[in-house]
């Protein structure tokens, strides 16, 4: 089974390495970005264990150890057999 | 539109960082997981502009700005109306 948490930055919060990104991807010649926001993509393996327990405990570890609460959001998304 | 771009390190590359993240995993108690890869998620607003010719430019610029071709991969996914 695969997890992969998704984290982002709160919308309020300021992403000074976003703004870099998009004034590269301008000078490019892709004047119809409008916005970049870059966030963390994190997959993690995992091997046995009950689904719902473990979808518990990394909806936990996603929101104290991967994410900030403070700053950033995280989705959780669980593919099994993958 | 929105273009997520999603950049990960190739197999082959050691990530240090996710094997840091791993350690912090298990210690918490989640020994199901067998190994964490760690990778950016890139999130591009955009307005207007023809979706073939934006495809192309954006899969230009993922493979040339947005990631290192020598270490990573990169997975575009475009999403019209989000």
């Amino acid at each position: 089974m695969k997890a992969i948490v998704t984290v982002t930055l709160k919308p309020s919060i300021l992403d000074p390495q976003g703004e870099a990104v998009l004034h590269a991807v301008q000078g490019m010649g892709l004047k119809e970005v409008k916005s970049v926001r870059i966030g963390k993509h994190i997959e993690l393996e995992i091997q046995g264990g009950d689904e719902t327990t473990l979808k518990k405990k990394l909806e936990q570890i996603s929101g104290e150890l991967l994410s900030n609460p403070v700053m950033e959001n995280f989705h959780l998304d669980l593919r099994t057999g993958g």
